[in-house]
């Protein structure tokens, strides 16, 4: 079975306050997304990568990867033009990963955060573990909050131990999760495994970790140091 | 009606990784439980505040209110003695407070966080005003994460714009509150307003801020200097 990723880096970054885009924002030395993408790289098998920039991007990717990734990495990482919304960018990288694979039916796509640079191989491991064996597996972390639900009868306190933080990577066979984005549903969804499990897709919780945080602000950028320094 | 406060600060605060527990730690030059207690002391009417603290903190607490609090300020502050739990801690100090004033059926009080010093007066105010109108309030803020829901049947997406994620003040009449702990449930409820309507009793959600962070490792202190700078 082919294993493949699509790392969805399409966020021009303004919170961050800064001129550079955050997936290019140096971390320990490193531009976050060389993090992130070298997480996928370095696991036991990965055919094709399909990164998902905007066009706008692509020359400042490719100096980044000159200067940090090897050319045999480089070989492995196939650019795509995101679009305007996620699901633009998430069906680009899939169309894009569907010609690089011999049958999408039996090939697997790691979907995943660009600004997640922290999640630990052992995790997206798993995750591709769970999704061959399910179908789809959703890497997750408890909700730590107490949860209270409002419905047009008032609200009421939530037993927030069956629910879960959704975070990425959401890992599927290639083939299904493309025919879902395909069919452009008008409806919104604000993650992968939603629009799967519409079309009846079981999706698997994988227990990931709360290191595996989105990078969104400036003091995001602090905490991952910290986190990393202490690996 | 009588308003009140109770401020929990019972903790210990081994996760920020010094020796201060984390209530008194400085922030924008003052101890974080100062910022917390000005908040409440400064709204345009505060009649008295239970401030729950293990006991071995009392002597702190009375050298940094008399170099940060005015004497009429001070007068208004009860100390009482944290237990080994939350829950304890907040009969406590809802014990004190039943003894200050004149009938706890026709009083407010309003449960806060010592380590969530930067809610708003208004976001208080606007507690109080709900609770007295509903019987209680609990402020909360949308859930931002996406949720995943798993069940023994697997798992399934969330609509997330049914969930807020619970802050506090959580603000009671301080008689039916009081009695609730007093009943000494054995199910442990993770937050006020959960144990206040398992007796039947109605929560209103009150609208907060994302601003009004519980402040738990030194990170969260760096964040917390920052959103005090651009007030």
């Amino acid at each position: 079975m082919q294993r493949t990723a699509l790392i969805v880096a399409g966020g021009s970054g303004t919170r961050m306050g800064v001129g550079i885009p955050k997936q290019f924002l140096p971390l320990s030395g490193k531009p976050v997304l060389v993090h992130t993408v070298k997480v996928f790289l370095g696991l036991p098998q990965m055919d094709a990568i399909a990164l998902v920039l905007p066009e706008a991007h692509f020359d400042r990717w490719n100096q980044v990867a000159k200067a940090h990734l090897s050319p045999d990495e480089i070989s492995k990482i196939h650019l795509s033009a995101g679009g305007t919304t996620r699901t633009e960018s998430v069906e680009a990288g899939l169309e894009t990963l569907s010609k690089l694979v011999e049958n999408p039916a039996f090939a697997m796509v790691a979907i995943h955060d660009g600004v997640r640079p922290l999640v630990q191989p052992e995790v997206v491991e798993q995750s591709y573990e769970l999704a061959a064996k399910v179908g789809a597996a959703v890497v997750c972390v408890p909700v730590k909050a107490s949860l209270r639900k409002n419905t047009e009868f008032g609200s009421h306190g939530i037993d927030r131990s069956q629910y879960w933080e959704v975070q990425t990577p959401q890992t599927f066979r290639l083939g299904p999760i493309l025919n879902c984005y395909r069919r452009r549903p008008e409806q919104v969804f604000t993650d992968d495994a939603s629009l799967y499990e519409e079309t009846g897709g079981k999706v698997a919780i994988c227990p990931g970790s709360y290191e595996n945080m989105k990078l969104t602000t400036p003091e995001d950028m602090l905490i991952a140091e910290q986190i990393l320094k202490s690996r």
